[in-house]
């Protein structure tokens, strides 16, 4: 134990907002009330934008009953951001860390968020700043490395599952071609997701899943759905809202970047129009072909929640505050996998660099030949993470 | 009783799907199997379509334990039809029904459907064949003639309440302007639905809520959006996918029609891409503006389902087949409201003719007189059907 570190504790959330982001804060200032090493619990609203700002909330004034209703709700409590600091904005965190006597700082967030992380803890060891800042992961894209997996997946996972779940149940009722836009602009694990959808014989759907990890064939997409459509009279189609083609190029893209360089692909319904657009040129008779995009639905649905995920979500955060008034040293939390059945994890620090901007994807093992379709090894990895499931039967 | 009224009964599905449509369907099941009068209970695949094709299945077969798993599944479990049958179809309905002594006919559809039930019911008087059709209501849209409200509704107002809890989160935590369009085509029902998101002080979205019953002026939209923004630095909208300019044309609209006539609205997210636009253009600097559009999630997902919904789908299928029973005489069930706190109804016949073709929409009491909110009096109407709703919370 570094005695030594004490001071305030400083925390933030970052990026996109996830159904259990707020458990991991929660859990955070939980652990923190009880560690003599942490003299305040302040809260930046909006993350590093609030830092500059110094527009802080005192965390330590609420009662538990009022955090744990924080803790089920979905999207970030404190506000998010999508801000990555230069130069300036480096020194002008330090300034306000020092002037606020922070010596612990977590940021709950992806792999930018560790990469803010990991240049303020640099900047801390140039400064000999005695100062410790912890990354907490959290993404639905499920993409940072390191981790078995990553706190938001999992109830993003499930929202996808019960959606597709009750859409194939639709469309074979009024059958047709359909088009669902999923979540994921590299890495397509929440597309994949869609596949825990398929309870029962293999007439249930999704029929067709598109990961961004193989490039997009339009010629081979719509040859895929004539097979489908001809053998079961419809179609429900999974599709990465970042699907490229062969070159590289994405099958649809705006002019719209976010302060990371990143192009808008959610909050527009173009790509599944797009898709719906190719899929009628593919057959000469006209046919009934509809697409939905699930948008910001799957990240921020309140009371579709895995409770496996809603747990590790607290647990990182708990984790993280314990660790780093123990350790007095940065890095980031990660999650491993003890067993799939009965499903045990713990958690363990990597260091901030291992996490940070990088990020992984679906390996080649979960993703079919075939190259429209999972495996049973990714069911495996996934299944444990979602939880149980509503039933749909039929006929 | 009516001993002569003695006969197979057949039940069909049509129109868009619900949560809910299969507890009437197996609601009716199970009451049919302890009347005596009820010599057989076929099923009709795909509605009047499967009439005419003769395409039925055996529901007398299935064991209790099946029944209630297909009872909490969403979407028709015996298939849906969008078809209006003519002079030549409903000759062919005749020439089925006596073949197989089919002496009542329960059709689970909305006003289409009524219509459709009706129109048998007519024939069968001219016919002087003993016969007894019974409409059994369900519609997302809440937009059913006589009936209090619609089976089926309060599930889907209950998915865009819980969507718009979490993107009001999810909009609070990265800031900017959201647009939601949400299912109705005439009525705004299901977009006033998402009111109930608004749990807590007047900064809560939905901030702007338009219905198709007010005319969509696009620079009052502009105008109340900066409003909004300035106000509260961020704007969550709610549409309804039918709205209309003051000369009553869609504000979007494609040339793909149903056999009914009616526009696709669903199924594409350019409504919502076209109202960003707007958006965009009524602000001089670069905002953060996105769309999304609910789809088919909203009326066909399984595990977020209204009790009382569920219940009240339930109990019209039953009475329905009571009801053709002792009366044997053709009708459309309806739900009376006996109470609000705490909530009780009951059911009802009330003539197919009463309730066929026609529909209703938001009264003018439900609607706010600036046209962009609805009343009290409408959170008092909706409240209990919807039921409970997760907490959310905030520092």
């Amino acid at each position: 134990m570094n005695a030594k570190l004490k001071g305030k504790m400083l925390i933030g959330q970052s990026g996109g907002p996830t159904a259990v982001i707020n458990q991991s804060l929660i859990g955070a200032i939980i652990a923190a009330k009880s560690q003599e090493n942490i003299t305040g619990i302040l809260g930046a609203k909006h993350g590093i934008q609030g830092i500059m700002d110094e527009d802080f909330i005192d965390l330590s004034a609420y009662e538990l009953a009022k955090l744990e209703r924080i803790a089920i709700t979905p999207a970030a409590a404190l506000g998010s951001v999508r801000l990555k600091p230069g130069k300036a904005e480096c020194v002008r965190v330090f300034e306000v860390f020092k002037k606020h006597d922070i010596r612990y700082f977590f940021y709950i967030g992806g792999n930018d968020s560790a990469e803010t992380a990991h240049i303020i803890s640099e900047m801390a060891k140039e400064a000999q700043y005695d100062f410790c800042t912890v990354h907490i992961p959290k993404t639905i894209d499920n993409d940072l490395k390191v981790t078995d997996h990553c706190p938001g997946f999992a109830s993003a996972a499930k929202f996808v599952a019960q959606a597709f779940m009750g859409d194939d149940r639709d469309n074979r009722a009024l059958k047709g071609i359909k088009v669902n836009v999923v979540m994921g602009r590299h890495a397509g694990f929440l597309t994949a997701a869609s596949a825990l959808a398929r309870q029962g014989d293999e007439s249930r759907g999704p029929h067709l899943i598109y990961m961004p990890e193989r490039a997009f064939d339009r010629a081979q997409f719509q040859q895929d759905v004539r097979q489908v459509h001809a053998k079961w009279g419809r179609c429900v189609i999974a599709v990465s809202e970042g699907i490229s083609d062969t070159e590289g190029t994405p099958i649809l893209s705006s002019n719209e970047k976010d302060s990371h360089g990143n192009v808008q692909l959610s909050g527009t319904g173009a790509l599944g129009d797009y898709l719906s657009a190719l899929i009628k040129d593919a057959f000469s008779e006209p046919m009934r072909v509809r697409a939905d995009t699930f948008g910001y639905l799957q990240r921020s649905f309140p009371g579709v929640i895995s409770e496996v995920d809603a747990q590790e979500a607290r647990m990182v955060g708990t984790y993280g505050v314990e660790q780093a008034v123990q350790q007095a040293s940065s890095g980031s939390v990660a999650i491993r996998r003890l067993s799939d059945k009965p499903y045990e994890s713990d958690c363990f620090m990597t260091p901030l660099s291992s996490v940070a901007r990088e990020s992984t994807e679906m390996k080649d093992a979960w993703i079919h030949e075939n190259g429209h379709d999972i495996t049973e090894d990714f069911l495996t990895y996934l299944t444990p993470l979602v939880g149980e499931l509503p039933i749909v039967d039929e006929f």
